[in-house]
């Protein structure tokens, strides 16, 4: 496994896109040396987006938290979140009827303004599971996990509407050591028991990658897709959504992935990086 | 698709096992005419075992829940549950150490008789994660799903001990309607997120079907599995698990199954009982 | 199950995506009166694609079939294949050492055109494996099933490379009712045994979709996803791969897809397309 | 990682259960000391089975395979195929109509002794499909692959009848380095395909383990499960079957899994053996 520098790439590649925890952040908080790097892009003219899955808050609102993290530099159209995924999606594809939510009544007030009526699943009749159009998936916090989790089971017994999870994350670091269950991976529990496709969104599905390639090209930057380097932790999600959709990729180990199982991970999943690199700090 | 008496095939076959809920009893209380199927075994001499996944109640418990909803004949003998099986599996296999449980207490006084130290997975000190010998998954009721996933996620995330699912469900029905998420649903959620193998217990696997057929060999019945009819309301667990063994197989329509659907199940699963009735009743 | 027709359909979007086999064509030939569709498409400048799941033929061979058959007004741009996008990656990402490849010597030339070395896998010598830096399965013709996949097998045990499929489907039909099985099933059957990710082009994955969309902008179009039609006749690639993308989708009952089985696999699946109607025909 | 020695553990269980590949014979031929193993056991009384998932040769045919390769003292019974376990399947369970069988024509003559018309999937005309009762996966050799796989594809597509999979392994090792697809990786493609269940004979499914364990039961031995040593080379078969019915398990590091991946192995998946150790040799 041979490491290669930060310097040496970011010198290389004319975009970057960044994944944000355990490239930007981690439990800890804010990476050290980050603010270096995040310097070095915007000093040397060199467009970055940051791609997270998140469905919590808004990209002002991301902005804001890393700002009171004490970093620098960052708007909030350098940031492209799953829930802004999901949140087109409805706007294009759902036009009347309940959206039924699950999750934050926060995380609903971004990703749901732009239709009427959004009610949480919990509060739901089950007589009136006619009139959903959609459920949608916001995070794990909010509501009680088992009634919630029954109730959402029973509307989908009587109705085959779409549902939509918007961030498709299994499980999210608490602590150094500790995960919690993510929104993914209680959509995942009631898509294994009703048997039906619900919608996602999140690395490593192309939609972020998209996105923030097609706005790169709207502003005039005449790029291709192998232009561009994405730096992310995960196999799974940054690598194996970046592998797909053409960019290169470059593995840190400052976050899920570690020196000593990075090269087992990368062998036993088939998932391969074009670089792997301590962090992403020149 | 061609329906057969439960009068034709009861005078048949030698040995008769039943599932319980949808062929025995439904969420309105016993199937009408019941009592007269288990006066016909009792009153020829027929063996019979009742089949269930269940592992909240004891088989003395689950022959007085029979009893006070009217059904009499049945002795505790005539029960097999899942729990059983994941009790000798854990008497067998597990000698020292806390069995950390999932579950309602009175679940685990039956399943974890046979150890000194069971204790909720929820009042489990993450720190004393490697004093745990094996986690049983016992029911869904007794705990607050959210704090006693997540725990259960990080102890698994410490230590790489057995787990056990005494009852592979994944949903139970609670009304004509709606059913409520199982033990096995639960469980299963857990598994795809550690991306490891737990031991299972519950048709479709063989061990109810192996313990019913040996302890009848036990007491002295020549038999061969195909002298066995297993009659039960669920495709992908009686039907399937019945193949497997060996055993004779009818699907009865008084459960799950519905003569709309049953073709249709049995077409697109490929799992096809030997036959089809509209119930077990004489 | 409301059929809409295909006049009021194509009268309102802006662009249309077309799938190839049962959309514009079956096993007979062309279907009855497409000509009119394209002709309508072309005089009322409305842009089209086609977007094929097929890495056997050029963008100039699909435009001589279909002239073969007898349609008219289909230029070599209208057309996107699975096996364009394999090439794209293939060029951006794969620069140097040998190209494996499972398929047709024709298929080669096109897919790895812009490769110096690309050997039929069949006659790479195990202990060369790792001269590979790729293998890309093309085709499920021009070799021996039985010694191809067991040799792909065993390069694969070796060295962990990139696996590319340039064409994801499963099955093909050969005639009325007769299938065969296509390159994405032999490559998931080996995906399955060696436990890694493969790179998959094809519907339902978006980058089809993407490319075709992106095309359309830079050459001026002012359009959102929401303005596209996906018409296809297959749920889980064309319907599910539109849906995911942001367009709006019909079902077409002209292939796979059959007014009998239609509501059912809709509800099934629950993969559900905004249009159902018997054919794009006007 | 603690490794005992066998002397330890025969000396302490009433029964030994063994896989054959990598535990009696590997690629080279016999493991060197294992007749001194054999021997103890005869010598000292204790019961033993070999638990083999193939279904090519008979019993007596595994024991001329032994006594061919210099190993004396097994006899016919010591033996429990996957192809037994199907055999008895099929005898009892289809009692009419053609079984078209996948495999060698030697592999038909044994496992479908009872029945009158057992014919080759290739010559099965698919007009006369309907005249069909079951289809039987023997063997990956006596047929060409390509033709046969879309043959039985398309039977399949036009009648719903039960498929049994005499031999679940995937792969088999055919020199030190390479393998070849077995019967059970074909077959798994084909379901997955169909997208049904087909009914599987082998490792890990306790029908082996029950019918060696009943055995021994018939002939007067008192024994509990418990009793029981599995000693097997693979974890996903002879560890994770052992570990479900009920057995102490072995794993040896003679075969599939060596020494360096061990641990890993038994970490990543979750099967843990009761014990390790180098091989069965005393």
């Amino acid at each position: 496994m041979n490491l290669v520098r930060a310097a040496d790439l970011l010198s290389v590649y004319r975009v970057v896109f960044l994944d944000s925890y355990g490239v930007i952040k981690n439990h800890q908080g804010l990476i050290p040396g980050i603010q270096g790097t995040i310097d070095f892009l915007n000093g040397n003219g060199i467009p970055f987006r940051i791609l997270t899955n998140d469905a919590s808050r808004s990209q002002i609102a991301q902005v804001e938290k890393f700002d009171e993290m004490g970093l620098k530099g960052i708007e909030p159209y350098h940031v492209v979140t799953s829930g802004m995924m999901a949140r087109l999606y409805l706007k294009f594809k759902i036009h009347a009827g309940i959206i039924a939510y699950i999750g934050t009544e926060q995380a609903a007030e971004i990703i749901l303004q732009d239709h009427g009526r959004a009610v949480p699943v919990h509060q739901i009749d089950l007589e009136m599971s006619g009139e959903i159009s959609a459920i949608v998936f916001l995070d794990d916090e909010g509501y009680d996990w088992r009634s919630t989790i029954n109730h959402c089971l029973n509307i989908l017994r009587r109705v085959n509407i779409p549902v939509i999870i918007a961030n498709t994350d299994q499980i999210y670091p608490v602590t150094k050591n500790d995960v919690s269950l993510a929104t993914g991976g209680i959509a995942q529990l009631i898509e294994n028991v009703i048997r039906r496709n619900f919608i996602k969104f999140g690395k490593p599905d192309s939609q972020m990658f998209s996105y923030a390639f097609d706005e790169l090209l709207k502003v005039g930057h005449q790029i291709e897709r192998s232009d561009v380097l994405m730096v992310g932790d995960t196999l799974h999600t940054d690598i194996l959504g970046g592998n797909r959709f053409g960019t290169r990729t470059a593995l840190v180990l400052s976050g899920n992935t570690t020196k000593a199982n990075a090269q087992l991970l990368i062998d036993s999943t088939g998932v391969r990086p074009d670089y792997i690199l301590e962090n992403i700090i020149l």
